[in-house]
């Protein structure tokens, strides 16, 4: 797997450019070589209603996945596909998310996610595909 | 496949009733017993970053199957899990998705949903798993 | 979408390419503009257990949404991924499966398929995303 | 997580049930509390063209996801849907998959697979949602 090119601080810049993340306050929390940790604040559009949470939790693996992958090649990637699965209500308060690489490819890119809720229960997980226009750290 | 126990403005109720709908402004524009017709207005962040772009897509996949639930249960059902396929850059204006139950099951409930740009370029697509808990028009 | 540039006859001759697809008697049906039909006979391997069962269905989906893209570019395409949803128990017997180009993309096609028992029952449907190494037929 | 109660050889009884795992040839080589590991010799059918090998890799993604279950239930369980990821070529040799549950929930267990060729290579990984009919083990 390739080396960082983007620490923490980094990160949040590329993270900040979208007004979704804005939106969502998303905070980059760790940047290290086997993955990033980010988390976001909870908010009335996460949680009253059940499709709304699963529409925002899947947002979130897409954006911690993508972003395991902007901190080893310096921004995020196209989606190609993007699943997500529910495990269980999420208690109200700050949501933190793990993502991972699994296979950096010259032509796709898969990167995993988990989401926790405060109390630390996992709340959703997923994977998403990417396609690596770069063909950047390639294997 | 069961029959329609909500008429557009009666699902257009259900949908207002996450927080997360009402931010996305989500409008019920049609129901007949083949599926359900919703759409969204453009807004920022739907749309200058690919990575947010991404989860607000997901999102409207899984709103707009769970929705074509709606329309035959009365209520949408918790999300088992979703798989989002992005096919293109939406352009801005009002995105339509198109949801469809595939199988009403008295366990699992399948639904696929298509989104539209303005245009009516299809921008993604995906299908839900849904638990249907009280086994409701299921076969 | 691009338009077949195999017929019936040269699309099994791709098929019967595969050791797999011989051993499972692959049968081409159906070739048209809009999709094409696949067929297997019902086997021990296919039945018996409900593990086995979901791994043959999961091939079939594969085969039969690859083949309709073969129809269209003169061979079949690397899987991406696959995704497959199982709807309930088939009945022994021929096993008949429904593929269809959904997008023909330059650098990702996306397929569905659908598998029905000898009595018609949706027994299993999904979706795959290959991988359009030639660019062929895209949009 | 809930204990195992199955070990390997009973684990391995309880895969032989199935026609298609016994043409597979599958051995259960190892199974411990955070999961399970299978493994298949190579043969024609899995290897010679790539959409027969798409095929059989799910149905091991499938099958390996299946077992991690089983050895924790004692039992195999219907699959509600499963995804697969194919990472790069396999050389011929034994396959190695590893299963491991994700989340024992009381209507639907996750659980994830990756399978290895014999140079230790990641050539498909995956996902699998199985209904928990008894609610045996479930949180």
């Amino acid at each position: 797997m390739s080396a960082n090119v983007l620490d923490a601080e980094a990160l949040q810049a590329v993270v900040d450019r979208a007004p979704f993340h804005r939106w969502l306050d998303v905070r980059v929390d760790q940047v290290d070589e086997s993955g990033v940790g980010l988390s976001v604040p909870w908010r009335d559009e996460i949680g009253e209603a059940a499709a709304a949470h699963g529409g925002i939790l899947a947002a979130l693996v897409d954006l911690v996945a993508d972003q395991a992958i902007a901190a080893k090649l310096g921004q995020g990637l196209p989606t190609i596909d993007l699943r997500t699965d529910y495990h269980g209500a999420a208690r109200a308060g700050r949501l933190r998310g793990r993502g991972v690489v699994v296979r950096m490819g010259r032509s796709v890119v898969t990167a995993d996610a988990w989401i926790y809720d405060e109390g630390g229960a996992l709340v959703a997980s997923g994977r998403g595909t990417y396609f690596n226009r770069q063909g950047g750290g390639g294997s």
